[in-house]
């Protein structure tokens, strides 16, 4: 039976890059009563199986991933998280 | 000076639900040549910032914010981390 690694990549902007998904949570939530918010920012979040016993490796292709597909690495950072 | 809490609100899909986001992506990493990708299930986060000293009530605060627009708790779940 192989081995399953079980990985969570979160994805978020960079300081400095607009979040308007963001502000639109801020006013929404101020609106809603809310008081005393201050800055939200949105990210994604990726929980991810990989059919992988070495965790090294598991974690090379998890940043590959990123730098591939699930990142936009301009304008976003992320993080790998090997349960 | 008031103080401000930081939080990471984290949303994901609940057990069962389908995920057709995920499924593309899971194609997208196969067809890019990565071996092994069983599941991938995406979700959000935020960072919330709240200008509040009370942890309790912060936490209070963001689970309602939670129940009321950040998560739709019929398909998804959530959790509150306080920095």
């Amino acid at each position: 039976m192989s081995s399953v690694i079980k990985a969570r990549i979160t994805v978020t902007l960079k300081n400095g890059v607009l979040d308007p998904q963001g502000k639109a949570i801020e006013h929404a939530l101020s609106g809603m009563g809310f008081n005393g918010v201050g800055q939200v920012r949105q990210g994604k979040v990726f929980d991810v199986e990989l059919a992988e016993s070495n965790k090294a490796k598991a974690e090379a292709d998890l940043k590959a991933m990123c730098d591939k597909l699930l990142a936009n690495t301009v304008i976003e950072n992320y993080a790998v998280e090997i349960a």
